[in-house]
């Protein structure tokens, strides 16, 4: 099928309009017109080859909210005219362990919404700023009824990327302390599904200026400013987890000693550079660091309806397709809160 | 009570007879007459207060196999004459979550066997080199009938320390692909319960001459040198845990990589540097670098039971008290198969 959308040619990351091709739809498939993409910090590093992996064009976007406009004929999840979503991955081995325990996330094989091929024919993925997607119904999710459409989309890709940590590392339990380092796309969604799930959250943050956003408006319980010696003595051995959301490279020690004894520091950005962890406090305190990385689909769907049981949206800032380099541009200076999200529908010029 | 074991007195390390008094035999105590004691290589560290936190006079010694000769009038669990066990703690506040989650070893005011003060009198806690021994019935266990008791010594430190974490860390499951590194006191302890427990072991040495050993006589399924690239780059993604049992600086990237998915690198070993972890393959495999340190007292029961029931002791060389320099010596150069244990009761000269 012809399709449109806006790539990045080059390493400038600069994005304009693109015509393509998708692959066909096959029996096990749903077209999507596409409505909504969020933005990704990721997508950001894609359209400017920060990773060193991306082919040029690149139409990038993984957090989608579509209408299904074509359904193949095995397909059971979807009916035309209902609304799906569809997160970092349109397929997987759906062979190996990862897979069949739901962590296609996990699955060596798996295929990236963009800027991988396309198992079926090898054509190139291409992703959410564009007007239409094929995806095997198995990697597109059910969106519940009563949720946004716009503050839902950045939770197929920011929303599961805190929710599967909490659960996947035993801090899903009310009452359970948890510290959350970084208050960007990723750590306001992690503050709304902590505390719906009954968590105790304390915001860590660089910047003083955001505690009145983190426990006013968002409703953290407490704030912590990452550099003030004197809170972070007051802090030690208080928490049961921390989720940090933040990347670049970082000692870990200030954060293993706010940890209570099996307390767990969750790593969800990647670092360029090793991080240096302190062992003998993590032997006494039996204390781990832990990685993840997004969600399997079983989780995302939780995700989705966990988030409409308890009107869960990302804060997003709604914009048009033809905002989407200065919108790269505040994104990169970490001007938006928190998340640009685009009206691609009303927005994205069909293809002439 | 009069007292007389070896201690050290400076930072030279030497160990030479001393006389002491123990604490009273309270209600709750019972008082050993040590049989055996085995020399870990946290000792070694305390006698040259190498960790710079030794009390002189030190009387080292927390493996210590004993038989009953005082109990007190509440003391339910030991009768005069059975044989009990003590490991690396004499009591901890009992009240704190640690605690009464059965995890004394995580008490904030955890009381060591030795070189720390008694809560009752304020008196210095003299370890195992040593002829008697009073401690709450709550931190000694019971000796199975039919455990050798030279070679149960070490199961009270080296055996808990392996055993505790294979359980905590969910890797104690039949079938489980284990890796460990290091073959010494504890790593020899190690493949011997991960064979009981029906795991996959694979030894992981810097020394390919410890093959033969690692496997023919210890039993372990395979064998992996450390600096191998070949060997290592085969064997990436294969294990779902490893246990690190060598202390020393390091770079874990390398073990890392042997992980599978949601993989589990353990600390057992206490290096005085931080260690540097490799951030994006801990996101993408979702792995998890942890500590732990002993184990609890309901534990080390637990240990004990198992060791007997699938026969498990520690190699050991057997010594007489006054050749403990000499072990010393040989420990600090790794000459030894693969625990020392000093005969106490048979060479410790009496007090007069």
């Amino acid at each position: 099928m012809e399709a449109c959308g806006w790539a990045a040619r080059d390493t400038s990351g600069v994005l304009s309009p693109f015509k393509f091709r998708t692959r066909a739809n096959g029996s096990s498939d749903i077209t999507l017109k596409i409505l909504y993409c969020g933005i990704c910090h990721t997508d950001l590093y894609f359209i400017k080859n920060e990773l060193g992996i991306t082919i040029y064009p690149i139409v990038p976007g993984h957090e989608i909210i579509g209408e299904v406009i074509e359904v193949g004929d095995n397909v059971k999840k979807f009916r035309l005219g209902e609304k799906a979503g569809v997160g970092c991955m349109v397929s997987s081995c759906r062979e190996c362990e990862n897979c069949t325990q739901g962590s296609e996330n996990y699955c060596s094989k798996v295929i990236g919404t963009y800027n991988s091929l396309n198992r079926a024919d090898g054509s190139m993925t291409y992703g959410g700023y564009s007007d239409k997607l094929v995806v095997d119904e198995h990697f597109a999710v059910r969106v519940p009824d009563g949720l946004a459409l716009d503050g839902a989309a950045p939770l197929l890709c920011a929303g599961v990327t805190v929710y599967s940590p909490l659960v996947y590392y035993g801090l899903s339990k009310p009452g359970t302390r948890l510290g959350l380092v970084g208050l960007g796309g990723l750590g306001h969604m992690a503050v709304k599904f902590a505390k719906a799930l009954g968590l105790e959250v304390t915001v860590i943050s660089r910047s003083p200026a955001k505690r009145i956003e983190a426990m006013d408006r968002l409703g953290a319980d407490a704030f912590l400013v990452m550099n003030d010696q004197e809170q972070l003595q007051a802090a030690t051995a208080t928490m049961d987890g921390i989720l940090n959301t933040a990347s670049g490279a970082h000692n870990l020690t200030p954060l293993i000693n706010l940890l209570k004894t099996n307390g767990k520091l969750i790593l969800l950005g990647a670092f360029a550079a090793p991080a240096e962890i302190p062992v003998f406090p993590m032997l006494i305190g039996r204390k781990l660091v832990g990685g993840s990385v997004i969600g399997g689909m079983k989780e995302t769907q939780e995700v989705m309806d966990f988030a409409a049981k308890h009107h869960i949206t990302a804060d997003v800032e709604v914009i048009h397709i033809d905002y989407v380099n200065t919108a790269m541009d505040r994104l990169a200076h970490g001007d938006v809160k928190y998340r640009f999200v685009i009206d691609v529908a009303n927005s994205l010029a069909p293809h002439t």
